[in-house]
């Protein structure tokens, strides 16, 4: 196994950028301004955080976005959440697929923070679908009254 | 006891919705609202999370607003928090026994907390009383200086 | 209104020592032992903690036991919810009453954090009743099987 | 779409039970004894945990299983972690797979989180392969030394 | 050892606004503030938290900075935090000292806390030095490309 | 300013250990018992959190270990805790001020977690003195009974 230096690190690290945000994006220009931004935390996020942890063999982009999204919910972060449920359609994930994360998130850290996190990725779809409502998601399976 | 069917725990979840807002709320309208953003979790929160727990016997609904409030505030959910201020109001909590719950949470749970808590609920009794601005509480007691 | 004196306020402390644990327990002894264990954080407990919040009017010690379980089981801090599920049935709550919290706690902290209470809250149960196997509590309210 | 009744939702949670802890296990009496030992709790956690949520189409139970293991180990749940590190893999985790949650957990939740979730999960290994040592999993990819 | 009356730890506990708010502030409109604000909360705060805790020996305030500092970035207190960022630079921490805590707190309590710690202090430097833009930190050590 | 390579990342991770751990802790073997029980976490705590961000200028490792023992404390993880309690011993923090970090934490992270804190520490002091019983510390600051 090869270990990688800094300049590797930090390619692979730019490399998870472009798929998480999508498009054409100028990664040089958006890790400049994390490091601007950030001082040392920015170079950690992409070096180590990004570079190594994210591009790591054994779970695809997919499933580490379904990981990142659960934990940025129950920690309450709604920016960072905000920016990864598009990180996640990124790296296809459904809308249908991330709700549900946060309806099994209900019962395991409560209501509040599942709700959330709803919110907060109904915004993001919004932002992503260029539009400015949403269709409604199905509710809960439900049969006409008696 | 007979378990409900899922159109008596909705109705039941109705009940709870026209408690905790107190007034003439069209609780249908509301639950129809909070499946429309919601989806399956405003379901599931009408029907279980009202429905089926706060209707249980064992505590009446002024007591629950009590352990309501106390975990909001320990989560610092502050959203949620000022709709369930204005829920234990509605429930027959006074100004002075919520305001009571910050007091008691500042030693379990940290200063920081309790005062979010304090000041997202002098909001909602604004809101409450319909007045621009709240008669102070009392500051805990002091005599008058040596 | 007055401010006391630290003598006071110890005394104070003391008197909530014995109402949280019951019976004929030597007040002065325990507060000596908290603060040898604990050192200045033990002085703040007595004098702060039990001496100054826990007799302020507003509410009484039997629903500021209902916060603190609540905030116990909340923060996921077993040693003390064991603890203080004693002193709510010193205070006057019932086990069903303590149980009830635990279930209202659901579905805003998680069940995970209720299922840690109610394990809790059984240990304590065991120990205030004297019994080697508790009475189990009734299921959620269930039909026969159709 | 049909709602259930009670006893479907029973029979659902008995199922996701079955599917969890895998094998020939008497779903009857695992639900009675989480009953016995929990009260309401333990049929809310099957009713409406297992038998509402787990059992929702749109994402696959391998997948709810990667959620669970990550909410758990964000809230250092860890005797229920253990139980659904061995579930995950009744569902199709691989060790490599559940051990990398972890891995792209440490940047989110934090090292001390992290290490107690791979702890745990290293015990839950041991007791599903039955054997009293485990092979170490490699080590982040490293160069000989220059 | 003495203890302190009332009037001693409301002296103490506004010595310990002037070190952390600088300048000239009139300590006792604050503390009228705090009180008009927060009720007993405010009280406890001023007698409690600075009087009693913030004046004690063993740790000097630039330390006890510090750790206030860790603590609200870990409990993502981002109100409080950025008033105690101002706190710690009257206490004689420097602005790359409290950014090296947020670098510190990453790998501890996850990179999101950290983040908006940094995120938070960057806009309380901006408040006292009184400028637009911030020079920016440097980069954690990085070589020129290979 | 230079990067360092994966080795030197290594060495200055366990020049660490040696600086945490006291004495001549052969830090080749920890490492290495570090990475077979984490797997690739063990790599990463060496590697960034040891190698990477201990070893940074900015703040030296006296109050490198306050702030990790402030948020060990706040997190509640009380394991890693015990261990960085000997580590700050071993830095330079004396008794009292590592007792003193978890009197300034209860006001701002409560009571339960600062008390967890010192009951940690307590027997972390134990181990390092080589003795059975701690004098103990002094309790707040009281005078006689009137």
């Amino acid at each position: 196994m090869t270990d990688k230096t800094q300049a590797e690190r930090r390619e692979a690290g730019k490399d998870v950028l472009r798929s998480l945000r999508g498009g054409d994006i100028d990664a040089d220009a958006t890790a400049e301004a994390m490091e601007a931004n950030l001082g040392p935390l920015g170079s950690y996020v992409i070096d180590f955080g990004l570079g190594d942890v994210w591009t790591r063999p054994g779970l695809p982009r997919r499933e580490r976005s379904l990981i990142v999204i659960t934990m940025l919910t129950t920690l309450n972060q709604l920016n960072q959440l905000r920016s990864h449920v598009g990180g996640g359609l990124n790296h296809g994930l459904t809308r249908i697929e991330i709700e549900e994360v946060f309806v099994q998130l209900a019962g395991y850290a409560g209501f509040p923070r599942a709700i959330d996190g709803m919110n907060t990725a109904r915004e993001a779809f919004l932002e992503a679908e260029g539009v400015e409502e949403l269709l409604p998601s199905p509710p809960a399976a439900r049969k006409s009254d008696d």
